[in-house]
């Protein structure tokens, strides 16, 4: 349904699992950059005022998730660390080329963040169902379905802005793209990695 | 009880309610940089528990209070209007050495955004007061408070962290500081213009 085109190892969840203060310090910055995403969508495109309306309601979420994360780090009395680069994302936001209507740029923005929603809906997924601790699994579990509605939303959002046959190949390109990058990677301790 | 050592131009609220259109675009954009302000001081002092928790609760309530300003432009018809540099606060925020400790940076942080929620507070005061719009007076009070309750916030923060003493002597320059800023500005049709 998401239309990756890579499923990720399932290696990578036993990774995580051992790893999982890792993942979820990694996890709470994932949530404070869609949130940061969502604002600068606003700052960039004011006058798509139902992007705006949408975007305003996307940041106040991501934020809630924030908190859970902090508040789960917090009953396990680690101190947030500092954030780390989003190597999966600095390679994924190379693929569009710059420039272009602002209309055209608009649809790059909105697609980059459907895929790592998409990306991130498949990886709370596998969380969701292996790992050990059940408090966990249900918390990704919930936010799995939280990210599947972002990515339909930004999904839904380029298709309305520009023409949608246009769109849908991007995405297909887009899609080819990202499973090239994350074969590329070492299996890590963070959500993208 | 806010400190300030020049109130604002009584002349100003004429001119912004005959600009109300940009007074709101405006401050939509006022409630914008507070969320972003908030997250980046998330991001800066992850380490700092207690205000990572409060910053987060504050992005949630700035983004909420650009939601009701978003929702008034639309009662009007009006686009959100691209955001303009407010020259008000990139003068502010010269004040203060760069550098130093991180503790000390924090704490400059702090004491910025604590005078610029003081302003946003006396401004919002006077439109709670002057406007003729009974809506937009309930709106403005309701406000007011809310930037009220954040200075004492950031202050509170930026003594718990930091030497009483010192902290005190540095609000007192800015104050003092602010009120020379002000005084050089035409009175225009922003929120801290």
């Amino acid at each position: 349904m998401l239309g990756l085109k890579l499923p990720t190892d399932p290696r990578w969840v036993n990774i995580a699992e051992k790893n999982i203060e890792d993942i979820l310090i990694d996890h709470a910055w994932c949530e404070q950059k869609a949130a940061s995403t969502a604002i600068s969508l606003i700052v960039s495109f004011p006058e798509y005022t139902e992007l705006v309306t949408a975007m305003n309601e996307l940041v106040q979420e991501e934020m809630s998730h924030f908190k859970m994360v902090h508040d789960l780090l917090k009953d396990r009395n680690i101190v947030l660390g500092r954030d780390r680069r989003d190597f999966y994302v600095v390679e994924l936001i190379k693929f569009f080329p710059k420039g272009g209507s602002r209309e055209v740029q608009l649809v790059h923005r909105l697609l980059y963040a459907a895929l790592i929603e998409a990306r991130s809906c498949e990886r709370f997924r596998l969380l969701s169902e292996n790992l050990k601790d059940e408090k966990l699994r249900k918390f990704y579990r919930k936010l799995m379905i939280s990210e599947a509605n972002h990515y339909t939303m930004f999904l839904g959002f380029a298709r309305k802005y520009h023409d949608e046959k246009i769109v849908n190949e991007k995405w297909s390109e887009l899609l080819d793209y990202e499973a090239k990058i994350l074969k590329s990677f070492e299996k890590g301790e963070s959500v993208h990695g």
